[in-house]
């Protein structure tokens, strides 16, 4: 095991009508006024819209509002965020929505005490030291944003979708009320919890030796999501199945997976996952369940115990060979994505062969990347290759 | 699942000379002055208090100390401490040590704040609402009190031993350097194994149906230990064994096997145990060895569905009713206690059949407790004695 530093300070309300324990947070830290950060109307659905307002109200705190931010954000929003705090009156930013509006709210907090443009921080031109503080309320799990100081933004002037990890943009307080995700469109709970699971794989995946301990938390967190993903396809109002959702979703990626590894995780399929959010708008769930069979299939021969690993203490796979486990467990993976109708093919979302070169090339940058198999450019395409 | 709120700010430094990386965080927070605590011979042996005090004296910080804290640590001790801590000169309190030290860390940091006597807390006569930060380095792993808010201390005038549990004297930063652990005395490897065990067991085993998840993270935790503890027996310098050892522990106790439960766990082994060690010194891990199989016994046959669930979870036992499995793994782990050599009746540590009356009336004390079940005097007696 590798030696390692550990603090996760954001503090979770979960539960059932929890939004309005998080006023008693806002008044001790003294928040006068808030920037409300969020997306389109799933929130006035699912209700998370009119408690957080009737909670701020009674609280008596202000807010202003920005709205509309899409899935894949963009950086012109958080711009036109950041202008608003510049403006005045507000103290603190309060996402209301999914990983897409937390991370949006993280770049506007980390952007309004900063004097240059908050792209800088994204191409690594500038450091985050400073950030107001993000009091969230999620409605959709997935990214794991309202615990930890991932922000993933696009700017599409450089065609780019890329990220930041910050400890000054953890979120103070995160409120998980896993009853708003009630709501949500099926394809979403089958995206988010794709996007779950390759949090975890990508850390069992990595190549590291790290902890078993560790690895067996993670298997743990994939069977729980392989189990209430197809529970919330049959009943999407089963809130217990829900709550373990919204849960794993946390844990996956609050970084305590990444504990004792000598890397932090192997985030290739994230990366070549985002150019297909970059040039095609694909749901990031969706990029995830047709590149990472791709790269298994793509490396496990060279690299077959991790693998098989995975197939022993997640598919029960116990025959063979560790080359001949590691293919069935990526062949159950593609199934159990297949299942529960996430695409595992370039073709299924429409995308063209001739086009594959110019996905591969966005994502690999001139750069090499991953950590269980590094992988130059022509990795990278022969991987778009073979998920098309 | 219940709704829960979940904090825990400790950060933990991991790993091997880390003692040293120490330094910044004191620096950084401004402190001056600390108090060591310790205990007695082991930390000159591990290396743990020269490489503390070279790390305090190298970055300008003054220190005075106050040792010999006992296992059991006893309220005069943290008396002393605070006496110390109010004559002046010091800003931070330092544990160099096991859960005993750390516990009376956290009792000399909230008492120092604190006008009247510190026991007043452990009574219930007063509330911390104020300590002193503390910065430990860990030396046994096995209450977890380098990462939460528990500490239990030993009152001989009134024979009681029992615990505080506050978010004010959580350690600011924990320092777990396995290869301290690597010159502990066996048995101290075995008992510190078994509490973290116990500490496991009385979540999955606390009646309340929770969280699927978590429990998955308990049995993987228990599954670890259980690996581990042998490992050590067979080669205490394993470093790993004691890095996942050291991590299983903390992450036992850190609160998140409590997270949406209705209560935090049933931890009347614990009690029970605490009257063993209060009235005759024994070792706390040997204390629940003893307790846990006969409170198990006691109650299974009313209760056996946690337990055969552990029994499936852990020992691999899927034949027969939920009862047959239960008693199966009741036995199992009586039988792995008696394994790594764990006491697991009275008898066996010397205790007289007469002397169980008074044991347990010193752990009922008129109260009742438990969750799996409600335990009432004449079952506390009762657990006494098939632990004869």
């Amino acid at each position: 095991m590798q030696n390692f530093f550990w603090q996760n300070s954001t503090a979770i309300i979960f539960g059932k009508d929890t939004v309005k324990d998080l006023a008693e947070h806002l008044k001790r830290d003294g928040v006068k006024g808030v920037l409300l950060v969020y997306g389109g109307k799933g929130i006035f659905k699912s209700g998370a819209y009119t408690q957080t307002t009737e909670m701020l109200t009674k609280a008596g705190i202000k807010f202003s509002e920005v709205n509309d931010v899409k899935p894949n954000p963009r950086v012109d929003k958080v711009r036109e965020g950041i202008a608003r705090v510049k403006a005045g009156g507000i103290d603190a930013i309060l996402p209301v929505g999914g990983g897409s509006v937390f991370d949006s709210a993280k770049a506007i907090a980390a952007g309004s005490c900063y004097s240059g443009d908050v792209w800088d921080f994204f191409e690594g031109k500038a450091k985050i030291e400073k950030a107001l503080p993000i009091y969230g309320v999620l409605t959709a799990s997935a990214s794991a944003s309202e615990v930890n100081g991932f922000a993933v933004i696009s700017n599409p002037e450089c065609e780019i979708k890329t990220s930041i990890n910050s400890p000054f943009v953890y979120p103070k307080v995160s409120v998980i009320d896993p009853s708003f995700q009630i709501t949500l469109p099926q394809k979403q709970t089958v995206y988010g919890g794709v996007d779950i699971i390759a949090h975890i794989l990508e850390r069992v995946l990595d190549g590291d030796e790290g902890s078993d301990l560790i690895d067996e938390q993670g298997y743990a967190l994939i069977r729980t999501m392989m189990r209430v993903i197809p529970e919330l396809i049959e009943n999407p109002k089963n809130y217990d199945a829900r709550a373990e959702y919204a849960l794993a979703g946390a844990m996956a990626h609050c970084g305590f997976l990444s504990v004792g590894r000598r890397v932090r995780g192997d985030f290739s399929s994230h990366r070549m996952g985002h150019s297909l959010s970059m040039l095609y708008g694909i749901a990031h769930g969706a990029s995830l369940s047709i590149v990472m069979p791709a790269w298994a299939r793509y490396l496990y021969e060279e690299n077959p115990v991790p693998f098989a690993r995975l197939g022993e203490a997640v598919f029960d796979i116990y025959d063979g060979t560790d080359e001949e486990k590691a293919l069935d467990a990526i062949e159950a993976l593609e199934d159990f994505f297949k299942d529960i109708k996430s695409p595992t093919t370039l073709r299924e979302v429409g995308i063209k062969e001739e086009d594959i070169e110019k996905i591969a090339a966005n994502a690999s940058r001139g750069e090499t990347f991953g950590t269980l198999q590094t992988l130059e450019a022509e990795d990278v395409l022969e991987i778009f290759r073979l998920a098309y």
